[in-house]
């Protein structure tokens, strides 16, 4: 199937050039994780449009296999009718995630996270984590930092997969953690997360509560999304979380 | 030490807001990794008035910290004679790999791409890559993706540091890496190393001659300094390579 080797950047161009029926006849022949990751290619208000003659069935589909914020804000663009079907389409635990999403507003740190990240405990080594992270993370899935939290979900630390490597097998994560971990508020503007993001050169950011509590992340490019004009946000990267 | 808790954009904050003698004096606190640091938070023409009056044995040191690509630049900025002195004073072979990045045309792919990369062998299991990158990775350095190459350099895969640890720890780099390596060549322009990085959601892309061989990495950051407009370049963060 020559379909299912081309990368998603390139699918995602040839359904743009394109009309409607045929752009339709084309998606249907792809299964719901390659329209999943050639939608997240398109602009939402596209995605939308793409989606728009689907069976339901096909779109919750398709939604599962989005990261929880791509999958809200393809919803976001749906009739809140048809966006409300959906979800109750979509397996539970992931409707859940992207329902919490959809109750920020939408230019808070908290509208533009995604709730895809990956934790440890302190007290693990670092053959431990590695071990651990072979399991949870997911084919496809690019990691770029593990947050560190405590039994009650307090963010306490971040590494990345880098310090993870070098790290001495039998080191423990508090050792090689950094502790002064550079996080935003639920309810901090876009503005301010990608501010932070561009002066720190964060790939991601964690977004914590007024308890410290970690409640998601928001990866450089979602920050970086309305503060770059228009004309140039085709140009930047997506970054899988 | 408070200043060396500081993070370097912080540290750059700082300096930019300073006249000229209290710059100096500032700078004049810090060690050659710590300028360093600073410095590459900073656009080359500004990094070149704040080491003016430096004396030369220190610029040396502060270039044998950047990496060989910042290196370049700053040394591009300075006058040829000067430059040159420079150049003889720094280590033999980080001179070497900065002296070759200054041939390369200013806006080609050579010309922006940096020669600190990690590279492996196909035979070697995703243990033995975890155990040897141990080693190989500075602390500081942040790596995205290792290469893979031949005994004669050639360039035949890519993994990220995600993919590494997804691996099974028997499994060979040749049966987890990707090669379908996305690449540019040497005199290729910045405006294609930055459309391709940009389409294929990379983080950095290797450059090779005409026979395949490895020279460099373009990372994002570089490749998209001539493509957003100035007023937004200072909104993108700088990675570690």
């Amino acid at each position: 199937d020559k379909i299912a080797e081309l990368h998603p950047a390139d699918l995602a161009d040839i359904i743009c050039e394109m009309d409607r029926s045929q752009s339709d006849e084309f998606l249907d022949k792809l299964d719901a994780k390659q329209i999943a990751d050639t939608l997240e290619e398109v602009e939402p208000d596209l995605q939308a449009s793409l989606v728009e003659s689907m069976p339901d069935e096909k779109i919750a589909e398709v939604l599962e296999e989005m990261s929880p914020d791509e999958a809200a804000d393809l919803l976001a663009e749906l009739p809140e009718e048809r966006s409300e079907e959906l979800l109750d389409l979509m397996e539970e635990e992931e409707a859940e995630n992207v329902r919490k999403l959809l109750e920020y507003p939408e230019d808070s740190a908290g509208g533009i996270m995604t709730t895809e990240f990956v934790t440890v405990t302190p007290d693990l080594t670092a053959e431990q984590t590695i071990a651990m992270l072979r399991e949870k993370i997911e084919e496809d899935e690019i990691v770029f930092y593990v947050y560190v939290v405590d039994s009650e979900n307090h963010l306490i630390g971040v590494f990345s997969l880098s310090d993870l490597i070098k790290a001495r097998p039998d080191a423990l994560v508090s050792e090689f953690m950094d502790q002064r971990v550079v996080s935003v508020d639920l309810y901090d503007t876009q503005d301010y997360v990608a501010q932070l993001i561009s002066k720190y050169n964060l790939l991601a950011i964690p977004v914590i509560d007024d308890q410290q509590r970690l409640h998601g992340i928001v990866t450089i490019d979602d920050a970086l999304d309305k503060i770059i004009p228009t004309a140039w946000k085709k140009r930047l990267p997506r970054f899988y979380h």
